[in-house]
């Protein structure tokens, strides 16, 4: 299994934890008492204890660089609820979104079908190793005015899925201000925060906002965020929207009456979340079994003369197997693909599914 | 606190079972091993054993004169992602659905705010005791087709809220057959179906659908549930669609990525609902429960005088005011509820707020 991007290497810590703190479920002696008191509670605002573990979370996994405030936390339904209620806050039907190739298929999916959005490609390639630049947006926004389609914002993923790199702080501030002149909104997702287990240190959008250096209106910087794949536990759709901004804050706020998570699992959360000695423990460890598992990976591959793009992120590498099609192009992609399925029985994505813009590039999961 | 309609008076016997179950909960000594095949579950149909442990416990509340078929049922998140959920499946933006008044004020903010669509008043007035009548849903129809509105369905609530009372079985058959007769949608929200705690008997639409009498698209009816007032667990966000449409059923699991229920909360609420004996009593002893509170709080209302429309469903009562009023008007009903606010100190809702057509009625919640 090397086509989901799952994050499974560290529940052995969360099972010690589990065991050692049983009321956290409310549902043992020591913790059914809670009990009435989470099940009929249904405040949008979520609770505050998970607010605040979060909010505190997010700054450790950011190396705490940057810092959260709970009254800015909104809930929905995992990264995908929390993706479709920004753009439900921020965007009208035939609005559209710019968002660099290549990106998480789900957005396709996710993101245009209940909220009428379009989403427009920023071809990004491998030859500058995926950068984003400032041409390429250029020519996105061009692309859409000429078909009179109003850009509402940029979507980012830092960092990517599915490239596992970062986005350098440059390329960021060059973003900010970007889409500052434009006066469209910078919607970053940054589910895989915690997953950076080597250098270059990751950049946060969080501390380009605090950093003052360069011009901004805060107001237009959105924060997706997850515990999906940070804590590994997609089945609890912890979903997060963060914003700077009071007005979506608030809409979305209210929005959050359809997805709102489980109160039974904000309070698991929230009681883990809380705990600095196993939070402080599943950051470091996490890193450290990322990075054995990728430079193994990696290394195997290399010795059968396998490429990928240099990452320090993520639970999967980008395979570059361009030299293996027949000729370059997504037909020739696909044909890999089923041989790569069928007879090295490995369930790898191809590049295509993900919109990047040459073939011969595969997705494959290592976590 | 007589506002909210929550469902606490069985909590000592949830309480009991969860001491009993404490693997349920997959964060103890005995059922943390669970945790993480349930963590990291994320399928849009949500686990088997929860979906067939909701249709046998659909079936019982209906004392089993209905059948429910675990694959028609879809996750989301609460009854407010689930009547959200169906007004994407079934309208687009500008159609309609009728809504007989009094009726629950979620459903204005709820059901039209995403969706674009469209609720029309179908006028029910306490001379019959609130009955809809099939004129009274000509009228409303006839309203949309002046106003060049698409009629795409009829959304009832049944037991009511507010009302707290249960639609006939011949107005049923009624309604599916001038629904029918229109080729629109019947969704029937029966949240409230195990509050049924006196004669007469409850009928859920499924029972008019097997039964065959009368003549019935099955293509048309929708079934909303959730366990936030039959078992009082409104935080935990267990919202169903059971829907008889194939299409419906297949677009709705589709979207249900954007509010499926933590599958910690799955685990618990599949373990508790499959415990046969736990269920039968929970049922039993939570009508019983219901009817002493009823009884007792209506019958010292009217030992000073005030009467409530009969009703034996439901967490409140239709508490009828008019005489009390200055003047019969929604203005003077606003003055008499601040005087019950202020300086009765009652938390009890006013008529108006549910859409109610004449003044002078509140909704009184006991449980």
């Amino acid at each position: 299994q090397m086509g989901l991007a799952e994050n499974q290497l560290c529940f052995n810590l969360i099972h010690e934890w589990l065991l050692k703190n049983p009321e956290a479920s409310i549902c043992t002696a020591q913790g059914a008492a809670e009990f009435r008191d989470i099940a009929i509670f249904q405040d949008y605002h979520g609770l505050a204890e998970l607010r605040e573990a979060v909010a505190k979370f997010m700054g450790k996994v950011r190396r705490n660089r940057a810092s959260f405030d709970p009254d800015r936390i909104v809930m929905s339904g995992g990264a995908t609820g929390a993706h479709e209620m920004i753009a439900f806050c921020l965007a009208d039907p035939g609005d559209a979104f710019l968002v660099p190739t290549p990106y998480y298929p789900g957005f396709d999916r996710d993101l245009r079908w209940r909220t009428g959005v379009k989403l427009i490609p920023v071809v990004c390639e491998s030859s500058n190793d995926y950068q984003i630049t400032i041409e390429a947006l250029e020519a996105a926004y061009e692309t859409a005015q000429e078909a009179d389609i109003k850009v509402k914002g940029l979507l980012i993923t830092n960092p990517s899925n599915p490239l596992g790199t970062i986005i350098t702080k440059d390329t960021l501030e060059a973003l900010v201000t970007f889409t500052n002149h434009k006066n469209i909104h910078l919607v970053c997702d940054e589910i895989y925060a915690a997953t950076v287990f080597s250098q270059p240190e990751f950049t946060s959008i969080a501390e380009i906002i605090e950093e003052d250096k360069i011009c901004c209106n805060r107001d237009l910087i959105h924060i997706i965020y997850s515990l999906s794949k940070d804590m590994g536990f997609p089945g609890f759709r912890v979903g997060i929207v963060y914003s700077y901004n009071d007005a979506v804050v608030s809409c979305a706020r209210k929005m959050s009456s359809f997805g709102l998570v489980s109160s039974q699992t904000q309070y698991l959360i929230a009681s883990m979340l809380a705990d600095d000695e196993f939070v402080d423990k599943f950051i470091v460890e996490s890193r450290k079994r990322l990075a054995m598992r990728h430079s193994f990976f990696t290394q195997r591959l290399a010795q059968v003369g396998i490429n990928c793009l240099k990452s320090n992120a993520g639970l999967f590498v980008w395979m570059d197997l361009r030299r293996l099609l027949k000729e370059q192009t997504f037909e020739a992609e696909m044909v890999l693909w089923r041989v790569i399925i069928n007879e090295i029985k490995l369930n790898v994505s191809p590049g295509s599914s993900f919109r990047c813009s040459e073939p011969g590039w595969f997705r494959v999961c290592f976590a």
